[in-house]
């Protein structure tokens, strides 16, 4: 009985896959049910059931809602649980220093002890774990959103560096903020969160979908770093995108969303709010927000913004390109790597000493506490003179008995600009938003209390008294600062959910819009300054209002000199091109003459074709075949030459080795190094040694070798390395090829055509035409990520531009102006038409060429009557 | 002294151009100056100052800025006098209403008859003037920056049309927004103001700058509508784009916040407001502003008005097709094209007279009124039923003595639901967005009044009573609605800038993004919706959480069978492949057997190019040519055949006049007619005829002719139109050829090859692979705003995937799930390496080719050397 049930069962199997193949459509889950169907088994629907929702869990699981709700979820609690501690860490440097008060020595060494502690811990332990996490990886996500990869950027090891550290270095009370690194936090979430739910299988294999979820990560790290949904995404897509996709924005929503909503929630069931609100959150009056009056004072906060702004970026990169050129310190700091760390926590937190110097500038107040202060909606400073009014809570912290309140606040701008500039240099996971912030909102908060200080009646006129509200200059200028370090407009939407007040509109949107048109006249980002910094590959913006980039074209900044190859090639011509060219991909022209494109192929599909030809696999053939025809010809004497094999392969080895390596993996594509972070380690402040990639390569092993051998024999004394697991491997034939055979044999191979029959072609790299605009070629580059694009004219291969060119062309455009900015070429293309005559003669030339020589006609490809959909 | 003055100049002005002509770089600022400093006269620094003084000035009108700040200024003062005079026509209906309360039918007369008369002169002026005025504009913007061209929607006349018709509409009272109508003038606007700089020269005439000014100017548009620029730049994000860059996102906020800025500083010095504020002040308490248990009914909210919405855009559309679809109303219409206007403006303003049904609906206030009201802070009905509360101002309109006030509200939401999607449809330019503005705001209020009949001292259990605030719901209300009907989250952010309160930020997006979720799975937004139904063309967005687009491949949707043609064809092959196919572009290729792929030409061109070589003027010049020969063979009689001309002419003539028209413009491209409005007419209610646009076409005339006079000489008889004018031009040589000579020169002339040298030739058409995934294809598509793609394997053409596979592959991806999804050629492509492996074989075949056959070889073109920057 079972066993027919189990025949009946494997019958109705096949028939049931029969049919699957001849339908090709039904999907397993249907099958599964069918066969369950069949089976009639007690509990058969109750499988069924099971299956159904297992099937349907799993596939919904794939849904991206799931995967945003995850997201968000996560975020919140990394960002709760990350504040908690911070607020910990905080509260136990105060407890120490306030039990102390006896002795102002032990309270200076708790003081000072306690952040350097926390920073050296926090650089040692990234440096250990993961170098990646260092600094705010904003640039990286910048940059591997635009397609590079950086791989070892989302790994599990870099979201646990950065997570403890970024606490640590918080905790320590130094001007860092935590925003950057959460933009880079979410997004580690997102990759890892990706890979785990890649085992219920579904599309997170996807590359370009990856892309798109990384992009929604980092609205949900901003977002849930400030509970600032709106502003989160708005800032994410400023940051990190040259052009983005309003279907992926939709996404950001959703999860910052919810992120800041889990995030907001946590608080609420802690206790610490009563329901949810604003995290800064201040009570400007709404009826009467600012005079039309004052917006003169608010564009002065924007405008001198602007130049700070672009100033903190000058003054970060100085500080870092001074640490590298010093080379008596580089070295010293080299061997001492968390000294670095640690001098300058001590130099900040000695000038913040409250007793000392901190007396002056509010040394004693957390980053979040000067800033709920300097938003606050009391004036400091009535009747021009710093009067007894009544400060509470820390407030008290700005009021000295001898000194004015805007000497005070002069001073903490003046420090806490070089501290938080030197500060964010250090090897930790640190961001500069929030410390810009804070200035900025000190920086607006003086020109508030200087206006209510001029204006103690307010500017109004008609009847009703409104007084000037230092507050919301103090909103205006954090905005405003913190929009011109960082070249966004979005610092003002996150400002208003921040405050949770939107009624200084108008003036936030102007100051920040005057503070980006200077910075961005004066200074690149800061995020684009530490892209250049540490040498990612970038492509500049080409900025607006400048003409010439209309009058640029792609002939004139490509490059000429094609390296190519021809379909009809020999091996010898690929070797040369190989050797001569540096360029990742290059390109496959019909032939010499024609020059028309067919494609581009990889440089390391190059190398493992070329290897292959020459390998050791091809030659022991030849061998075997020339064995066979020695065989036939002589029969006779055949265990002489088993004596030399020893000696000869000796000599050999290191280009077997080479050679069996690369037969093995003929075709399989070389992994691309990630680029290494220039900046990980500035203690150590080395010039990263850049060395060619060419022939240092993994892959340009086995090519170098084979190109050392073949025209020359040295290299050839290293002992046998793995000599005897070879002779073990490959027993049948005995590879008894002197040098000069083998260099005659390769000679001999060299001279073959190429077959590119197991070659993998990219048959649509993308072209352009000689004509594309600069702004044009811009365009396309940064919408698709390209690397390079060939330039063609009819089909015909004329030149090639790159990334390189490309940004030589801009940045010349773009910083230079004047005669300068006329490339060489620029003057040859007034002349309208020229250029579209050439293409007609040129078209002309191939014509004839066709006409005079008509090729054989095959029949047109069978498939061209179908019709699909 | 003069005279030699003279001289001497003109010999500097010959040596200085032949100076230039070798230079190439100078620019005609410094020759200017050059000659003027030559001059030497008195006043010569005085001019020079002037000259330089002018051309700094051109040159900085050419900057973007000063571009922005006009458009800005404009938009604010076009948006402001819009909003008065509207303002000012509804206070005159109010007073007439008011002044007539001693007859209530006089009263209904002056009630109905105003709004009818301003929507019925609304209606005509703009039928007369501009028909492509009418409606939103958002879909035709949208249109318009993906790259298509429909050019009178951006013309002064329309610009006109637009103002005039809108504030005549909206001061009807009509439930109509001008939100829509505002990104259409602002770009109207944009387009005017570029063509107006263009006159100081620059670069005014570059096309994807315009394409960047118009994204900007629909932010313009929106931000000075609402005085809300962070909001009207993301909406309008949203609205028109797919693709957005990053850098345009500044000009956006830069324009739209100084429109909004002015726009509310005129209602500042107008004496309207004492400072600059938000346009629907709202005074929610901050401390408090809801409770975390509230957020249940704020996500039903958004979840009904999702329902809502998508229920809005499928009545609007209902009424639309239903309108289009009865013959017999639609016969009738025609007819009176003002009637249904004014029927539908008669039913509506019928249905709102306050002493009628309207005070069951607050009929008598006007939307700015109601929106007022709704968001009102006080809460109106308290312990369940509408008790005695001090109505102020015009809330009292939402009191009837004996209804109940949530009978009111529902009333108004029913009524004004089908009302505004009624209303919209009428042929005046009016938005959507206002209205359904206003209705969820109603919503959100009927919902509100519930939770606070509900529970009167508000949910929070700790101490203190917090009441709950209707107001905070309508807010909610309103964002989701409008974000449901759009299908944009940025409602949210319009509406926290229209009521100067972010405090309800997290009901706000919980409640638009559910809505969204929603809407979005049951109906495409409003505007793409409007496109549908005008057939502008279009790609539909993908959509999210599909996972099939990944894995369908350009194979399974391209078009196999590609309408080419080939270098060495003849005249008779372009005739032919002009004759059955229709796309816009046809492929160049090598020949039909390599089929690599060389270009793409228009089809213009080419039938410019087959109407030169069947032409008058070279059937004169070979008529001229046999004439010399006959004259050597005869040279006796000649007079004779003068005698036939008239008489064949007048047979001929309309030929003649054919190809005379074409040879006149061989190479001039064919202009676009923009597509025609299919909405433009409602009241008509036609259903657009649509003819294949192949021979109808203004350029297809001459071709028409041309095939219906080579194969058979029928349509002749036509008498001859403008022969006078003919002969006069074109005496020297007789056209003597008879029909059946014609037709023996015409097969002549098919035989020949095609010469392409005049022909503009596109070298770098857009070429995908056949394994380019759907979802890449979708993306690189909207990114490009491609109209269709070749697909090519290594150079060679194999298919054509243009807007409409491509729509017809998303369509039936997203609406069809399950079995349908698959195409029919998905199935084949699961087997890994299958395609890569063709690609070898069709290399290799290639390959083989070409070793068998080698080309003679060329030398390679000598600009290769060169190397450029």
């Amino acid at each position: 009985m079972y066993g027919r049930y189990t025949q009946e069962l494997g019958v109705y199997a096949k028939e049931e896959a029969a049919r699957l193949r001849e339908s090709g459509q039904r999907r397993s889950v249907s099958r599964t049910l069918d066969l369950l169907e069949y089976n009639k088994g007690r509990c058969a629907k109750c499988r069924i059931c099971t299956v159904r929702c297992q099937k349907f869990l799993i596939s919904r699981v794939g849904e991206d809602w799931i995967f945003l709700i995850l997201l968000g979820l996560l975020m919140a609690l990394v960002s709760w649980v990350m504040d908690f501690c911070i607020a910990i860490c905080l509260q136990a440097q105060k407890w120490m220093y306030g039990g102390l008060d006896s002795n102002v020595f032990l309270q200076y060494l708790a003081w000072v002890t306690y952040p350097v502690v926390l920073i050296t811990f926090s650089a040692g332990f990234t440096q250990i774990l993961a170098p990646q996490a260092v600094g705010s990886g904003i640039p990286e996500m910048k940059t591997i959103l635009r397609g590079v990869v950086l791989k070892e950027y989302l790994t599990f090891k870099t979201f646990v560096a950065k997570v403890i550290g970024l606490t640590c270095a918080l905790g320590s009370g130094m001007p860092l903020g935590k925003e950057g690194p959460f933009v880079h936090i979410a997004s580690l979430c997102a990759a890892l969160l990706s890979k785990f739910m890649s085992l219920f299988g579904g599309i997170y294999e996807n590359e370009s979908r990856n892309i798109e979820m990384l992009a929604a990560a980092c609205a949900v790290g901003v977002g849930c770093c400030f509970a600032a949904p709106i502003g989160g995404v708005l800032f994410s897509i400023e940051v990190t995108s040259t052009f983005f996709a309003v279907r992926n924005y939709w996404r950001g929503f959703f999860a910052a969303t919810f992120s800041a909503f889990i995030f907001r929630v946590l608080a609420v069931w802690n206790r610490d709010e009563e329901t949810i609100t604003a995290l800064f959150k201040t009570s400007f009056r709404l009826d009467f927000p600012f005079d039309l009056q004052e917006l003169p004072a608010f564009a002065v906060i924007g405008i001198a913004n602007g130049f700070g702004g672009a100033l903190f970026v000058y003054l970060n990169r100085l500080i870092v390109q001074f640490m590298r050129k010093q080379k008596a310190i580089n070295r010293f700091l080299m061997k001492k790597r968390l000294l670095y760390p640690a001098l300058v926590t001590l130099l900040i937190s000695t000038l913040t000493f409250p007793p000392g110097f901190g007396q002056f500038m509010a040394g004693k107040l957390t980053q979040k506490e000067s800033l709920v202060t300097l938003l606050d909606n009391r004036t400091w400073a009535k009747q021009g003179i710093a009067e007894e009014f009544d400060y509470i809570g820390h407030s008290e912290a700005w009021k000295h008995p001898q000194v004015n309140v805007f000497v005070t606040l002069v001073l903490f701008i003046v420090m806490k600009f070089w501290m938080s500039a030197l500060a964010t240099t250090i090897p930790v996971p640190c961001g500069a938003f929030m410390p810009v912030f804070v200035i900025g909102a000190a920086f607006g908060r003086l020109v508030g209390e200087s206006m209510a200080a001029w204006f103690p009646d307010g500017i109004h006129t008609d009847g009703t008294i409104y007084p000037i509200v230092p507050g919301g200059y103090a909103v205006v200028g954090a905005a405003a600062l913190s929009g011109a370090v960082t070249h966004t407009v979005s610092t003002a939407v996150i400002v208003f959910e921040l405050t949770g007040q939107i009624s200084h509109i108008l003036p936030v949107m102007i100051a920040v819009i005057l503070a980006n048109a200077v910075a961005q006249s004066l200074q690149p980002s800061l995020y684009d300054s530490i892209i250049r910094i540490k040498k990612l590959p970038y492509l500049p913006e080409l900025g607006w209002g400048h003409h010439e980039k209309y009058n640029i074209r792609v002939e004139d900044i490509m490059v000429r000199d094609v390296r190519y190859i021809t379909l009809n090639c020999s091996y010898r011509d690929l070797h040369n091109v190989l050797l001569t060219g540096h360029l990742k991909t290059l390109a496959l022209v019909e032939s010499t003459e024609s020059m028309i494109l067919l494609g581009s192929i990889e440089r390391a599909q190059l190398q493992a074709l070329l290897s292959l030809q020459l390998g050791r696999h091809r030659r022991l053939e030849y061998i075997r075949e020339r064995a066979l025809e020695e065989k036939k010809r002589l029969s006779v004497v055949s265990n002489v030459s088993s004596e030399n094999i020893s000696q000869r392969a000796s000599q050999e080895v290191r280009f077997q080795i080479s050679t069996e390596d690369s037969s093995l993996s003929p075709s399989r594509p070389v992994p691309q190094k990630p680029l290494k972070p220039a900046l990980k380690r500035p203690s150590v402040v080395e010039r990263a040694t850049e060395i060619p990639t060419g022939p240092h390569d993994h892959s340009g092993i086995a090519l170098k070798n084979l190109f050392c051998a073949s025209p020359d024999t040295e290299a050839l004394e290293e002992p046998p390395l793995n000599l005897k697991s070879y002779f073990a491997e490959d027993v049948d034939v005995e590879d008894d090829m002197t040098i000069r055979e083998i260099t005659e044999w390769e000679e001999k191979q060299l001279d073959e055509q190429v077959n590119f029959n197991n070659c993998k072609i990219d048959p649509a790299p993308f072209q352009l035409v000689e004509r594309t605009s600069l702004h044009k070629t811009h365009t396309i580059f940064s919408l698709l990520g390209l690397d390079h694009a060939f330039v063609t004219s009819i089909g015909r291969l004329i030149g090639v531009v790159s990334l390189k060119e490309l940004r030589k062309a801009i940045e010349g455009s773009v910083t230079v102006k004047g005669a300068k900015v006329r490339p060489p070429l620029a003057s040859f293309r007034d002349s309208g038409t020229s250029s579209s005559e050439n293409e007609a003669t040129e078209l002309h030339k191939l014509w004839d060429r066709h006409k005079s020589m008509p090729l054989p006609r095959e029949p047109t490809p069978s498939e061209s009557d179908e019709k699909s959909l």
